[in-house]
């Protein structure tokens, strides 16, 4: 961390200054220039607090240098972490696909298309039972029903399974569930994520729409502080000004958290796009960037899905998504 | 809505798509062009999914005409709520500065703050008590005994306090606490919003920094549709590519929300912005635009700040800003 | 285009805005609803500013239903366009790798580069003699000299050539220059856009780093408007809130564009990232996900190149990102 | 200039990079900690290519501590500018208003609003002469003839005159213009800025819709560097995902100027929002924080306004704004 002091600065606050980073373990190197006072914070200052530091007044600038995440941090973990759920590893040179329908609607449905995504490749199955949508009056999801249906098509297929947790309260219900999934409007539910972080269940951590992709370290870093490392990262659309497409899938996030985490990384492009023609592009090309695997959101008959159809594609033309993705990815970029 | 189908549309899909809408209790009215066919649908449409009829074969594009939102929608209540905390009345022509120390810390700091915010014209106390922090080694709040403290400074002051709920279990401990806040993070924590919606405690609801006007009104919908009228909005600034301030103040807000809603708008200049010069500035913009009240964070030492300090008056220059605020409140735009 | 009428409408107004309508040519068609009054108007309404009918008083809300472009839309030319760049074509199924640095440096420079590139599969030379820098005291290229010694290059492994122009009056020098550059802060320059497009010359037209893809397409209008119809489109990062890249490269407006559009779409993986070494795997993606062509940046000696140093290659790395692009290239999207 | 060395760097490198750094005239400070090695770049640092740096295999980041632009720096020049264009002086305390028509129709509409614009306090007069639409359908403006009818509203009035300049070539028609505008559009048509650097015209110089505050003050840098020191600056909303406004008016943009600029600042809520409603409570919120003047859009007769007519005002609704806006002033804020 460097601290920019200002050159009238009193001599009491910046004595006072000192001795409280001192306090906190740090080291100082002083570099005086003609219009400023540059401060090297040297040691470990991930505890040290940039806003508070901005605040003084005789502070004129802070910039940190080192991440604020320790956990997740490449630089203290060189190897890629493999997580292992129930069976079906992500990461480590590993590339997996996770299909199913954006909510569970029967056991018949779940069923159906657990076997047809299983038969095209896919090795777990993904279908949400709890559904976090804008609108009050839009379809909520089969609730615990929709995790017994799911279990269903687990039973009959061996799939593992994956679903989205809206609250600690739900967690008994996921007991069976591989993979718990935590939505883009949860990523920065700090009470969930701590929660979660004392569990040992694999965690499927989504990006915030609008979060930065250090700040999804950072939330990372509240799971695994609680001793939880089973976590996989999911990318899937930030929010900017485009509106062709609903979100804009930021496709560089995969060579950005290749380079500074361990953590694997799996792509949701059906929600980033939120139309079904563009899936299967976004799909070849986050294989071809190096993504350690692909969600995607099929369903048997999008004219009926009950909640995001638009995005969904059916198990006809998944089949042929994931053809071609695993036709790419024997060349995709290795990091 | 207006659904365009295409021409060169399948006749049984077409006639299927003007049932299910006549189902749903929509009427129809059908233009045809020269290269599109556009059906205007009429009648109540909040409850019709606009994705899932964007994602039939059949429909090349739908717009949405009516607002999503009824119970938050001045087009169906044009006069203003009053929302009455513990007699403080927001909305309806009058004007109220919550002001207090992001973080709780003691309860000396607290009561001594309040008393002074109080002699500034302050009519409310803010305090929290629970702190959502983006990284989990920095300072996460009092927890219950923040809120205790806030309780003594209601106590010796009078001041009704308002302080932000993370999780609902949290709710037996809000029990004396007059206005629960739900943070920018929580505010498509749609669990929460429901649980909050079957009580009838005024609540604050902060915009999300990347959610847009309409989506915040969304979330009202989700406390309004359990019964609970009694919500406050704050605007605390969006997420832009700008980073010479921590985040951008939408002031546009106020105008658009007092158009779309009929429930008061109080505006944050100190998240908003970040940085403790521009809150008097903000504070004043916001007044002039017509807001219905503020929240300032003011804190009896910002050098000793455990959170936020950054962005954190003293008493002396919250003074200073209530006055400013105050003086140009009566030439403050009116809707 | 649909428009909704306040149900409170003056009578004479409305008149008066039918009258127009129909002066315009277009046709109308009316549906009543209980709240609102919705005008679909059919016909060419590409003429018909959308603000303008906004701004009426009786006027509640104005959607377009068609797209404001004609020359460059997809629905009135299905085929793709071919666009010839002396010999090397853009578009109907070809892939083309565009290399070079940044800015041109000398002539050994250029030739040098030229020749590694042209080995390792390059079809055209980039390079930059006028910079469009954000400082004034940045570089700011060498001009016609930079012109001049692209020629050489061209010249010596007959390669065309593509460089950026900043001002028309720059033109004459551009008579042998291959293919014309606008670049992203240029993409509204309209007065540059019309005169290009009074010219016969191929233009290479970079997408605003805020700039929407329907607007880059009504840029296009400008060229295609004035006769010159010979266009290839390139996008080079948007910008967003994320700070880990310099922009955030959009991925999905190569599907988008191609559904949109008839004309061919390259993409520039160095601008956007702004960090070489995320150039190969977002070049890799783009390849995947069905771009006509790339645009990279290569520098025979990176620490001392005078501009942009951060993202460009050397040729050896630029030898292996182009044989990974081509491997994946069998195997790419075709929408 | 803070520069961050990788521990297991190249010295020969290493040593190259300092005597280069030495040979730009920077003093070199080092602190050296366990996981890096930070160099202090001491001096003017502002001719140092950042992005140079950092493409360097042996640094890990840079960080600019000081700013990079001088003439408009607050720093090297602490009292206000005060620009005069034509005896209306702008800066240091005073207060103005620009109103007029977005785009000049006819001698009889420029002369009959200046008439009542001046009445209701205006001091200076705006229209748009060469207008830059995003569709080359879009009506462009009178060109020279605008120009001329301006003229004639000048002579009719006393009001001096800005209209916005497209291109150089255009500079002789604005020779009896007050104030040259460049437009959000153009603010890094860096040809443009330099050759208006040349002369020493008042410039308005807009900022981008994408474009930071730093960016602009760059931009301005192109014009002062010539010699030109007459820029007044002027915020008109950036580009955001909230689509309620057209764009998002950046209020902030108020203080952050102040603070780091002595040049006055103009703001233009009409473009900001383009929506009419909006224009009142945005300008007198920019009059409350600060701002040295406004910009507003008025017309004789928004219904047929051939451009831009959603965010004009008529006369007696400007005369409204102008009064309130007034009546705040006084009380405004002071940096």
């Amino acid at each position: 961390m460097v601290v920019v002091v200002k050159k009238d600065h009193d001599e009491t606050q910046f004595e006072n200054l000192k001795n409280w980073l001192k306090s906190l373990g740090v080291k100082i190197h002083t570099s005086e220039g003609e219009s400023s006072l540059v401060l090297g914070l040297v040691g470990d200052t991930s505890a040290v607090d940039i806003d508070l530091i901005r605040s003084l007044d005789i502070v004129e600038d802070v910039k940190r240098i080192q991440e604020p995440y320790k956990n997740a941090n490449r630089k203290f973990h060189p190897q890629d972490s493999i997580i292992d759920v129930n069976g079906v590893k992500f990461g480590g040179g590993t590339f997996n696909i996770i299909a199913g329908p954006c909510s569970v609607e029967s056991e018949e449905q779940v069923v159906s298309i657990a076997e047809q995504v299983k038969k095209s490749g896919a090795t777990m199955l993904r279908g949400g039972a709890f559904k976090p949508r804008t609108s009050p009056y839009s379809f909520q999801g089969l609730g615990a029903n929709g995790i017994e249906y799911l279990l269903k098509a687990k039973e009959a297929t061996g799939l593992p399974i994956v679903s989205e947790i809206m609250e600690f309260s739900q967690l008994p219900l996921f007991d069976d569930v591989d993979l718990i999934q935590v939505g883009a409007r949860n990523m920065q539910n700090f009470e969930l994520l701590k929660e979660l972080g004392r569990t040992r269940k694999p965690i499927l951590l989504k990006r915030g729409l609008a979060n930065t992709i250090q700040e999804l370290l950072m939330s990372v870093e509240y799971i695994m502080a609680g001793g939880n490392e089973n976590v996989i990262l999911c990318e899937r659309g930030i929010r900017t000004f485009e509106t062709a497409t609903r979100n804009t899938l930021d496709i560089s996030a995969i060579p950005v958290l290749k380079k500074q985490t361990h953590l694997p990384i799996v792509i949701d492009p059906s929600h980033a796009c939120g139309i079904s023609a563009y899936v299967k592009p976004l799909a070849m090309a986050a294989t071809a960037a190096g993504a350690d695997g692909l969600m995607i959101e099929v369903h048997n008959d999008p004219q009926h899905a009950l909640c995001d159809g638009a995005q969904s594609l059916t198990p006809q033309v998944f089949d042929d998504v994931a053809k071609c993705c695993f036709a790419i990815r024997p060349y995709a970029y290795k990091a």
